[in-house]
């Protein structure tokens, strides 16, 4: 008698939310008030073995609750996989709930239902580094080309990049790859800092923040713009005062414009020498994002945080109209959609500079990147991995900055996992904080304005 | 002292699911055994007159309780508003619920919170059509221009169709529009049925109801393609040997081939000259439509009932990558985003054939095509509106087809109100149809084997 092969027994989920409106932290153009906030999964299993696989979607706040939905909606189609299998092939899992046809009308493969696959599939990758032994980062860079080209799903993409480009380009990738890893985890991987530049920031904090970022070491420094032309000049003078006229300074609209009023303000900040606009219009306008790029060269055009999935980053490469391809660890359906991103942007050498911050997306999203450099693009010029200070404090494997870089995790998994603690007392409505900060304990009542009140 | 005035007291939500996987109506290439679902909202008033905003979204089984829980996310926004100025400007909602920078991230504007908002406003209008005592094709044609100007959301279209433009749009298309009024109610609009073309059904049974919808006064079928070629040729064939030479028949592959894929297969049928094929690809790719467009004309290409928001339709008539806009009253924000996209067909001079069917899809896409018509393209040339003949039982004012074509509703509303009966039965985990059929209450433990197995 063989023996019952460990399976996966729960996908516990949880919604957990941080009160960063309270300082601004993470204001921007379009997102006056985000409470940063994770729909946060838990794979667990009957191996013994102690191993969970953790993943999240990213929110900032409300309908956290959905994006939980969501996940539950998926639990029919893991609890019960066997572990060995699952870990062996992410991907059958990843089609299986990209191909549940009755979810994919909820699509297809774009907003709550598709982050809610990426949650999961994240979930698993971490759960299958763990057992690796490896840092998520190290168990892709190591893998055999031909297995990473069976993880991907090609639909809708092949008729621009198939199963033997991309192994091509997997295979040249692997060239010196074992010098580029030492090299990696001497110098880690080079980082560019948001955190001076919230929209709604002084322009004292603005300047004294993007003068330690120089001093720290960073790549550059982002400005969150969009809201005022006036006071946007004006920040960017004090910014570009700050840090000099050798520091590459980029400004980020969060879709805040149509398509001609990004031409406008662009090209209204460019004495100031903006590297990139980043999310100059809707996350959905390919070509409107082309016409920008053609009109406000040199500035650079990058976007990416909000892109559905790997169909529109294919039209946008297509299109050519993004200079920087700004991948996002908990957007799209996953590690393995991110895969064929990450393809995707090396065939068509536009260096990806991660999008990160939020909630555990540094953490995420420096092992793809890391992956990227080791064993796809084989180089980090022009590339960086986004940086905000804040929240990392509840990751058990906090992503470490030094001089400017990130540090190459060590840790076997995908950096995902949270302390049970900051599970406990930021879980919506229920946790320890909110059960405090809270006038009522129904989701449906709250508000952003009465807990203020409350909180007041 | 003023009265009190009217307000939303209520926003009550039904998770509304119909076995129709039994039977395998609505079978097609990417979805083979659809349970038609609506997420469905009631708007309730302490008017006193008895009246109420009735709206959904359409899903097709699993998951609609999380798009049901994306609208109840929505109810902070609508609960407590006065009645009347909602009626007089659904539009200031319509911005709410899409400006909420929090739920916004979930999208932006597409997928679950996007329905739900499209389920919430047009409830909102539902509402407004029973108040104003017409129905909702009259109550739009007979507006002023600038007022539907007003309800319109120009974001992220404005480089293409701004509010000037889209004024003189609709002043030109007012002319005569009494004329267009009192023809529809005699004529009624043009209908096409799928209801022969289900990709389950037996090629008798194709051939014997496309006959039958040819005598029935139709003016196309439709035939659902893409699982395998040498099936479709066959059934085309059986198709067009039942209709004759000269009378319309589309193809639909629900978005199950990639661009080479659509091109070639497309090719193969058009010696049975199919009139248009229908979501050859991912409605995503708005260049992939373009490219197999240039490739298979003269056959025409359709697609949106799956196309998220303004922005893609406005590009998809940008890049001229359709030939037919496939309006869908449910997917986008509503009534509201409904405007534009039927003025940017207008713009550019692509007919709309609407998308219908699911459950109560042709009860509200009825009244925009109407509207169209009437006072906006003044044409029903090549335009139809999809029929398909089941579920229609269900609602309070069904659609009625005569002689093939859309009988112009008589009664005040947008037709989305089902019957309380209906709700009662197939309520979602609890109604009387599920309480039997279902093996267990616990919705995270049913999938459609189980339930077979329970009811075999």
């Amino acid at each position: 008698m063989t023996p019952t092969p460990a399976r996966i027994t729960a996908v516990d989920t949880f919604d957990i939310r941080f009160p960063t409106s309270a300082e601004l932290d993470g204001s921007d153009a379009m997102n006056p008030d985000p409470d940063y906030s994770a729909a946060y999964v838990v794979l667990r299993t009957d191996a013994g073995d102690g191993r969970e696989g953790h993943g999240f979607a990213f929110t900032i706040g409300r309908g956290n609750d959905v994006q939980v939905a969501a996940i539950e909606a998926l639990r029919p189609h893991v609890v019960g996989r066997p572990v060995e299998e699952l870990c062996a092939d992410p991907g059958s899992l990843n089609r299986d709930l990209i191909g549940d046809s009755q979810l994919r009308w909820l699509g297809p493969e774009k907003g709550v239902m598709h982050m809610a696959i990426g949650a999961v599939v994240n979930a698993v990758w971490d759960l299958a580094a763990k057992r690796a032994g490896l840092p998520l980062w190290q168990l892709l860079a190591r893998a055999e080309p031909a297995w990473l080209v069976s993880q991907i799903d090609f639909r809708y993409i092949a008729d621009v990049l198939g199963p033997d480009e991309a192994l091509a380009l997997l295979e040249r990738g692997r060239v010196d790859a074992d010098q580029r890893s030492a090299r990696l985890r001497v110098r880690g991987y080079p980082a560019y800092t948001t955190s001076p530049g919230w929209l709604g920031y002084s322009d004292e904090k603005l300047a004294r923040l993007a003068r330690e970022a120089v001093a720290d070491g960073f790549t550059q420094i982002k400005l969150k713009v969009g809201a005022d032309l006036k006071d946007d000049l004006r920040r960017m003078a004090a910014a570009r005062a700050a840090v000099g006229a050798d520091f590459r300074i980029a400004v980020d609209a969060n879709q805040r414009w149509n398509v001609d009023e990004a031409i406008t303000w662009t090209r209204a900040l460019a004495p100031y020498d903006p590297y990139w606009i980043e999310e100059p219009t809707s996350p959905d306008d390919v070509l409107g994002h082309a016409e920008i790029r053609r009109s406000v060269a040199p500035v650079k055009v990058a976007t990416g945080e909000h892109v559905q999935n790997r169909i529109v980053f294919k039209q946008l490469l297509q299109a050519g109209a993004i200079d920087i391809l700004q991948l996002d660890a908990a957007r799209v359906g996953g590690v393995n959609e991110n895969l064929a991103i990450l393809l995707l942007a090396a065939k068509f050498s536009v260096p990806v500079c991660p999008h990160a911050g939020g909630v555990g997306l540094c953490e995420l999203v420096q092992h793809l990147a890391m992956f990227d450099y080791v064993a796809l693009s084989g180089t980090t010029d022009d590339r960086m991995i986004e940086y905000v200070d804040h929240l990392h404090e509840h990751f058990q494997d906090p992503v470490v900055i030094s001089d400017g870089h990130y540090v190459a995790p060590s840790a076997p998994g995908f950096s995902a996992a949270m302390h049970p603690e900051s599970l406990e007392r930021y879980r919506y409505p229920d946790g320890t904080y909110w059960a405090e900060a809270l006038p009522t304990p129904d989701p449906h009542h709250h508000d952003l304005l009465q807990r203020k009140g409350a909180a007041a």
